[in-house]
């Protein structure tokens, strides 16, 4: 093995920080623009196995596999130029063995062939972040098991910034006022002959039968943040008119086309910070197996869905997140001259 | 509700002018380059339920749910800073409620929160074009009936025009001889056991079938213009060597890769008129849930299939358009150099 | 026939040079920046119909229908401005016809109007290349039989190359050191109510099966270089850290969204060599029916999967390739700091 010949690498010039990884919508304190030189950024993340509700409706159910409790796992964000050092455990109550593969990492799976843990295990991984871009990561321990488990909701993102923080073609520095983070997930719930979700005792007992429902390809939930309705109502996301909105979109596994109802995707990064971002787009695109980002500045009050703009994903599957805005609404953007009235000629 | 609050527009220094509505594959009238200020562009849609034929060959039907009796529904070309002026009005004899969102516009569900509409009823909403591109528009009364509404045909498209025309990644004018509106339609028909299509006596009676039905995600047919052999035969679609024509292509729901056989995107616009156009593509992409345009100049005579690159779409579902290019034959380009014979050696 | 109007092209000035077809997933021997001013660059294909393994596994098999014998068929590299003149022949056992539409092309679907050959013909067909890409290629014989021969193997590529070579968006020359050819070939294998695949004959028995099979959009297999494991184990590709490697990727049909686990795409084309490449991409796109490109320098040795990031269709359905890299590891980009082990607080 190359890597066991290697020197380890002399990280003694750099300052170390922790990031403390939050829940999913939210997004871990950082900086937009870069302070200072590379660092190592220290995370931690937690694999739980969990019996998760899917959709309350129906009482469909999921032997979910996640990172640190939440589907999608946290959101790490670094700089271009900074190390990502993650310690990564897995609870001893845990079923099934687990990894990570960073799509922003190069190298060995993307790390997932140096971090196999199984249960009440961890281990610790350092990789630099030379990429700027979002970026997927994902539970990958090989074979059949990598759908398996990217299907359970083992993923989430990174968002590498560059160190002089984002920029509109022109090269103008472009700035958020907070950041939303989205995970859509597709589930392939294995059903009963009368149509009901099967129920499972224990994680990995639905193996089998997953793997008949995922080579449909066709997924019987599509939701934002774990569950049908994660992201609605009470739940909803919040934002103010005037703000600009980074709205990050992770998918691990199949294409989505994220839209927002009412609004738009005023820049978009598709491929990564690296490329000029697209600009005013009506509904972008995420390759499965990536994680996008979408600036937009609210003008106007109201509630804005966000959603897979398949609209029988959005409506039946559950891909549907909204944000709720608060400020003045504007007439010259759009008025109702007439209210609804029977026609007049 | 901060929309009662807020002041009407002051409207009164603005011409307003009226955009008659065409029906598809046609454009209206209208400016590549504007001349004067921006506008107010006064436009008409009729909500018009009717059993369309999708099929002749198999007698498969629908209970269409159009603007202006077309699927898709007529095409609206303004420039940017215009403002959009819609009376939106549902006939009489509709069963079901109607209204419509634009992608092109900002707030209130894309003009959504604001159009409901029952039969009988009209309404009238105006929007400011403030983002150049080409956008979907479609009724979306919330819920389940939004992808039942899309998929029953009740979408089209906007063109926002930048004022001074489109233009390639240097800056040059790009002008166009023709426009072709192509609105691509998923539908998904429920089946008898026998396989037959089911037959309806009024529109809405299909409801829980066709959401079953939509839940595979599979379409039954994804046609251009309605029905399948719309835009082939003597319903082709007509151009000339040298002339540049502008493809305008609509999937208000599902994901599309339009290809011209024997042709190109010589330059495509996937995200808006606010990015440079891609070029010499073989095939471009539309998300889900978005217009596109894509411009060609023909350069060889002939019979041209515009298709959706998924194959199997194109020849078993429908997805097939036809262009009829007259012209001179360019041996320079492509000779048949020996025609089908036996093998020589 | 305006075509039989037209006088026969000049070529008589222009040096006329073989290219030997080499099987996938190698690359015929070509220059990156051409040498000289455009040429006539003659290249053969034969059809050949011949009964292929899917998948050892489950003894899956398929009539393919190949362009020299190969799914996908062999790349054709030119040069902007080069002509490109086939000579297409089809094997005397075979039992269907055949044609080739050249997505690179103009006019004449292709090529496909000018090139039905049965078995025992040939014919000869010259093109301009004008456009700079990668292009797919495939077999369209009309209707139906279109995606049915496309989805039994009759496709592959050509790229295009603008003659002075690749650049990134500041134009820098861009060179590789060598090329991994990957065709991507979704099959619709009829099954047993057993659930095991459906054995023929003869080549177009598997005809009205296939045709059920295919409308239901949902691939038994989609896999690189014709069956499950054409490019991994023994038969993986090979590389070494610091080599530039241009992946060219064609699925005629159906999109996919390549991944290289643990790598990136450092410059990738989606649509043509006339536009900037995108950069950094932790997963790229491939419309149906296209043809992309995408460049990675290897910085890690050890082993890399290509996969079509749908993690099912890659896992389950056979979307994997595998680079095995030579080199020295590197630990500032990726280090194992502490290999697994029981959890220590
Ligand atoms: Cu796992
Ligand atoms: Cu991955
Ligand atoms: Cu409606
Ligand atoms: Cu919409
Ligand atoms: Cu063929
Ligand atoms: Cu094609
Ligand atoms: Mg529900
Ligand atoms: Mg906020
Ligand atoms: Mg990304
Ligand atoms: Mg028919
Ligand atoms: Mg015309
Ligand atoms: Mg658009
Ligand atoms: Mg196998
Ligand atoms: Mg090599
Ligand atoms: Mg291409």
């Amino acid at each position: 093995r190359e890597m066991q010949a290697a020197e380890p690498a002399d990280m003694s010039g750099y300052e170390r920080v922790k990031q403390k990884m939050v829940r999913p919508p939210f997004a871990p304190q950082h900086e937009q623009v870069a302070t200072g030189g590379p660092k190592i950024v220290e995370v931690e993340m937690v694999v739980d196995e969990r019996l998760m509700v899917v959709d309350e409706d129906t009482g469909a159910s999921i032997w979910a596999m996640t990172y640190n409790g939440s589907v999608p796992g946290p959101l790490i964000i670094v700089h271009e130029g900074d190390y990502v050092e993650l310690t990564l455990k897995s609870l001893g109550k845990n079923q099934l063995e687990h990894n990570i593969d960073f799509h922003a990492s190069t190298g060995a799976l993307g790390g997932g062939g140096l971090t196999h843990i199984y249960p009440g295990e961890e281990c610790v991984l350092r990789w630099k972040a030379t990429k700027p871009g979002c970026f997927t990561y994902h539970c990958a321990p090989g074979g059949a098991m990598i759908p398996y488990h990217v299907c359970h909701g083992m993923n989430g993102a990174v968002m590498v910034l560059p160190r002089d923080g984002l920029k509109d073609a022109e090269g103008n520095s472009l700035t958020y006022d907070d950041i939303a983070y989205l995970g859509e997930q597709d589930y392939y719930l294995p059903k009963n002959p009368d149509g009901t979700y099967k129920t499972y005792a224990n994680a990995g007992d639905d193996y089998a039968e997953s793997l008949d429902a995922m080579r449909t390809l066709v997924p019987t939930h599509s939701v934002f943040n774990g569950s049908v309705g994660a992201l609605t109502g009470a739940r909803a996301l919040r934002a103010k008119v005037g703000e600009n909105i980074l709205m990050v979109h992770n998918q691990s596994n199949r294409d989505s086309r994220p839209h927002l109802i009412g609004g738009h995707g005023d820049y978009v990064w598709e491929s990564s910070f690296s490329d000029p971002p697209l600009t005013n787009m009506e509904t972008w695109f995420v390759r499965g197996g990536s994680a996008v980002a979408a600036m937009y500045k609210f003008e106007q009050p109201g509630v804005y869905a966000y959603v897979n703009h398949n609209l029988i994903e959005a409506a039946l599957l559950g891909a549907t997140a909204h944000f709720v805005v608060d400020g003045e609404w504007n007439n010259d953007l759009m008025e109702q001259v007439a209210a609804p009235r029977p026609i007049q000629s």
